[in-house]
């Protein structure tokens, strides 16, 4: 099977587990369950869920075990952009293509979609089975990390708390870090402890996930500068206008350039403890980092 | 002990916890956590963590195993609080006496607050102990009901949606049950649960817990129209200027206290299986009832 091939199969997996976990889009309130599946479903990658599926297969041949976890970050993910669109965060009008969730259902509705969503998370990864090393209430509680105000979110404050201003390379690490990487580095650890992996493996994938989410994010910047807003599905240019402080601004394009590779060397360094059970990440991780939207 | 040395000595137990358990307001980045311990401790009554703890007490006297589900019903009431008061949603400037979050720290961080928020909710939950009937997964799956756009938010859709039109007795019964009384029932059912209550300890809680929930938003609808801001330490007179429906505008002020009185009466009799042992759950019931604000 090909690479494109076992991202689509993890993709359709993951899609149809949402498909079945969550309400259905008529159910009462039919808004906020139309809402949630306009937001869900509305063409993302899948990429942290993908990522969680094939780490646990890294692990175990039982991926699927994975599927709660996978789905819970997707819905933690999609919660978070529709929060950060809203015209009292970052105030965008288009996501994926589509126009953002306010601008279809207005502000209050998006608010609350976005809450549900976080919300359908935890339940989620509240039906997720126990492993020999791993039980529910650990699953659970490295979920809450990825998403608190000690990462998701803490990058979300820092990051409107510096827009306009001149911030150090540190700084900038710290936001992306937070805003960006914790969530795919917890994404990858928790497809491996849903497939039981040894303390040793799960370092080894969090290193992984760490560099990864970072190159990623090193990436998103510079797409943010070359590409136009068709390419990328959302508006370009849009670091630029709101004066954040981007890789690029603070290294230069070349300068972006070589610390995403320096990220990604590290990055699949990191999967050499995993030998050839890792050649379906480093894979994905090597689509991830060569995208261009 | 008196019934209110009682509910003060569980109020301090849910304070102390919440203070040692939340990351310290001066933390990193400390926006956002001075911004959750404004609103956390805004002088809340902990009425869901205290019902949460007497139903544990209840159940069994080491009622302190219930105070990770007390912290988490405080952390989802405290969210919804912040996420109704947005400019987007109910538009208050005032709650408990004092500014809401966006008028001190502004919409999106409010927002993010909110969500902070949501997730530490899931955070202290992790941290609960298993018991011989209920597992972590069982009290996450809880909270995450009542938390979930099926529950909790579906009230709040559903007044959204309802806002400036002529509903029914039914419709409005939806929302109640939903918006508040599903919480409350939840906090009771997840100390009993704790506290490993038997299935029909658990069924005599949850039918004390719906009956009271509704009983107190009902209340809750008199008090909105028969008391000033001052003694509300909230906005007076809103639902009618929001032309909210409510239980006197639909069945007048006499009608609406003979609905609260029968729904009183309902609750004081679930409780009846758990006969002496439920004394102070009726104790804190009768405060609730009778109060002024």
């Amino acid at each position: 099977m090909s690479i494109r091939e076992y991202w689509k199969l993890k993709q359709v997996a993951v899609d149809r587990y949402l498909k079945k976990s969550l309400p259905s889009p008529k159910s009462k309130p039919a808004t906020i369950h139309e809402a949630m599946h306009y937001s869900l479903f509305a063409g993302g990658k899948r990429l942290r869920p993908v990522l969680c599926l094939a780490a646990a297969d890294a692990i175990d041949p039982h991926w699927e075990v994975a599927l709660p976890l996978a789905g819970a970050v997707e819905c933690i993910h999609t919660y978070s952009l529709i929060h950060d669109d809203l015209p009292c965060m970052d105030d965008d009008d288009l996501r994926r293509g589509k126009p953002t969730s306010h601008k279809i259902y207005g502000e209050g509705i998006a608010v609350l979609t976005g809450d549900a969503l976080l919300n359908q998370a935890y339940q989620l990864a509240a039906t997720a089975s126990r492993t020999k090393r791993y039980s529910v209430a650990d699953l659970v509680a490295e979920l809450g990390y990825a998403g608190s105000s000690k990462a998701l979110i803490a990058g979300q404050v820092a990051d409107i708390e510096n827009e306009g201003k001149k911030i150090t390379l540190s700084q900038l690490r710290y936001i992306h870090q937070n805003k960006t990487a914790a969530l795919i580095a917890s994404s990858i650890r928790l497809g491996a402890m849903a497939a039981n992996a040894t303390p040793r493996q799960l370092e080894a994938l969090t290193d992984f996930g760490q560099s990864l989410g970072l190159a990623f994010q090193v990436i998103d910047d510079i797409l943010d500068i070359t590409q136009t807003s068709e390419q990328l599905g959302k508006s370009a240019g849009k670091d630029l206008t709101a004066e954040k402080a981007t890789y690029p601004a603070l290294l230069g394009l070349d300068g972006a350039k070589k610390e995403a590779n320096r990220l990604t060397q590290k990055a699949y360094q990191s999967l050499k403890p995993l030998g050839k059970k890792a050649s379906r990440l480093e894979q994905i991780a090597s689509i991830m980092l060569s995208r261009e939207n």
